[in-house]
């Protein structure tokens, strides 16, 4: 049986060449079609989804109970582990191949199994069960650190010696499409004596990928590099919308809190770590070397363009702001997960760790408004004469993200957000 | 009916004065007996659990249905509300009264419904959602600031503005009298150049209260005292353990991470807020005075006793470090609560929220060995010449708190831990 990775697979099912669900993708998330049934799992293809539980209960897919696929999250799937993942992806790619008769030829299974990506309803992917943000992008935290502190002092100490991260408000994360509202908090920009209260001024959002945990680690263990691969089920396009004036007043000395807890936006589909294994590649050289519990033997990074559109509320379509790649990330997620349980955090099924801001070396590779209007010293200029040093309300901004095969693509579709005026 | 908090109640079943479980408690906590059945809620009185699952099988306790005491955690209970929780805690307190003879007379329930404490295990009491730890005692934020910034600068800028928070780790809050293994970790000290990797040299305690939330609030709304008051299902005692030195070098400028999520320890009994509601008073003065969203119209802390007890290896039994009180907090949980909201961040029942290091006027009312022995300068001197400046492998720590009535306490029982050697 030819891997599912096989660039040269075609499905039965018409995929276009630049979509983000070929056959090589096979993306898993939660949806819920017209039939009135309740939120389901499935898997992208092309312009489909794929009902996993019409299968399962058609004894389709023997790999797991169908129960797995009636739930309304990935974590009892993810629970299994990853030679079920593997097995699972192996037994839908070949379901879904244009030389295998199975469901191919079974019309009545299709009907039932095979659903218009217009006709669904998607869901929050997963039941978040600790949300960690990491801030892993040399490129990012120079940029901040040049702004904040003057670039002699750009990165702090610690900053090449471990993936700095906090942790993050899990009640808050929703799918792509879910409004924001402009939280409001306490402002004290540095030209006033004392703090108000209200609306923030300075809302931004930040590019990440967000890293889907789909095994546990028990309390006082640490985990080695291989370890913490094999509990990666897979990633998504994450958005971590960020009060910037908020963050300014409150962050000292405990980190960000009110500033990034009112919403943090995920896609849909979480692309699995094995369909993305064609696209590794090395990372940044480390200098200094990592500490030996850090230290990589393979590489870890993926080779995945990031691109980032803006449509104000005058705008009929969005504007590119920023196009930049999730290979520059200078730690791994890999890197990321060692650390995070290197004091002896339990981790959990379900948990989402964000990389950080993705920023790269160009100045349109800046992954976030505080970077691009360099702090509002530099406005964004769009067309029509329409300036942002950061988001309106009414602003509607979309993240893509895909590796390139050749004549295919293995991506995430979208995470879109619209700004809503604070209450 | 009398009221569940009158003094002048007595249960049929013998309670000591001292006990921190007389008939004006009742706090819940999960528990299983030697009878082999699942764990399951019950309320502690005296030195019995009361096990409400048989008591609703009996058709006794008709405000819930019996299968919310099945569970192994109280969040279905608490998701119910305020008003049941209410109209329980009342059902169950005219089921203990000595002149009440439902239970009292009959043998055959008694005997399946009061178990003797010997003889059950606890458990986690809640399922952790999100667990944060605020900073809002001003003694021990100021003692900090003098030791690492001096006595000018002790309090940062905006901690006189808010409750001062940050997200921490839900994965590792353990029930008392789990083991505590010491965490590993970078440690740089400011005497070396480059960090190395290894066990936590500075390991200390923290006392705390919980807040335990036990309804949820929607994404993009804020709270006012009122309704945040009534969220809060009850309060437990909180060891938030910290590696100081792992805390030194990671925290700038995102706060801590795994320096606190190693373990967090808490009571196993929720004592109610409700049952808390005699021993109200008002806390510090605010000056200045908080924004409107944080004012409060009435008293929102608590006369609470809290004692530290620490037994190293080589004692007998555990001397007494601290003595403090819960009142002194100059943030109340009703203002950290609102805080936590403000940003139109959503709660969750589950949530389990810190109070932060509580440290009273006193020298010995420091609620940690940081502030005890001044960052190691002045050494605790315990029976016998043994000393500490942090926490040694073998140490156990024992936190109790409880208000003081006429003749009677609502107590929490204690929060055990015991440290063990890095691994």
């Amino acid at each position: 049986m030819p891997h599912p990775n096989d660039p040269k697979l075609r499905s039965f099912i018409d995929v276009d060449p630049a979509s983000d669900f070929p056959i090589q993708n096979l993306p898993y998330g939660v949806f819920s079609a017209k039939d009135g049934l309740a939120p389901r799992i499935g898997v992208a293809i092309g312009d489909h989804v794929l009902d996993l539980w019409q299968l399962a209960q058609d004894c389709r897919i023997d790999v797991v109970e169908p129960a797995v696929f009636a739930a309304s999250s990935l974590n009892p799937f993810m629970a299994l582990g990853p030679k079920v993942w593997s097995r699972t992806r192996a037994r839908i790619s070949e379901l879904l191949r244009h030389d295998h008769p199975e469901l191919r030829d079974n019309e009545r299974l299709r009907q039932r199994a095979l659903v218009p990506t217009a006709d669904v309803k998607l869901y929050l992917p997963i039941t978040v069960a600790g949300y960690t943000d990491f801030y892993s992008s040399k490129e990012h935290a120079t940029n901040v650190g040049v702004m904040f502190r003057g670039k002699d002092n750009a990165l702090q100490p610690n900053w090449l010696h471990m993936p700095i991260g906090y942790n993050g408000r899990a009640s808050t994360v929703v799918v792509s499409g879910t409004k924001v509202r402009r939280p409001r908090g306490q402002l004290k920009p540095p030209s006033v004596e004392v703090p108000s209260f209200g609306p923030c001024k300075r809302l931004d959002f930040e590019l990440e990928m967000g890293v889907v945990v789909g095994q546990p680690s028990a309390m006082g263990e640490m985990l080695n590099e291989q370890q913490a691969e094999e509990m990666i089920f897979g990633f998504v396009i994450l958005n971590d919308w960020s009060a910037r004036d908020i963050q300014q007043w409150e962050y000292v000395p405990l980190g960000p809190f009110q500033a990034k807890a009112f919403a943090t936006s995920i896609s849909p589909w979480v692309v699995t770590r094995e369909a993305l294994e064609p696209f590794r590649l090395q990372g940044p050289t480390q200098e200094p070397a990592p500490l030996p519990y850090l230290r990589q033997t393979q590489p870890n990074n993926y080779d995945l363009t990031l691109d980032v559109a803006l449509r104000t509320a005058g705008m009929n379509e969005a504007a590119r702001i920023c196009r930049t790649n999730f290979k520059y990330m200078y730690w791994s997620s890999v890197q990321q997960l060692v650390h995070h349980a290197s004091s002896g955090c339990a981790m959990n099924v379900g948990d989402l760790l964000g990389s950080g801001t993705i920023s790269g070396p160009e100045k349109d590779q800046r992954g976030s408004l505080l970077e691009i209007s360099w702090n509002g010293t530099e406005p964004l200029e769009l067309a029509g004469g329409i300036k942002r040093s950061f988001l309106e309300d009414g602003d509607s901004l979309v993240m893509r993200g895909w590796c390139q095969g050749d004549g295919y693509r293995v991506g995430f579709g979208e995470v879109e957000g619209t700004i809503l005026a604070a209450a």
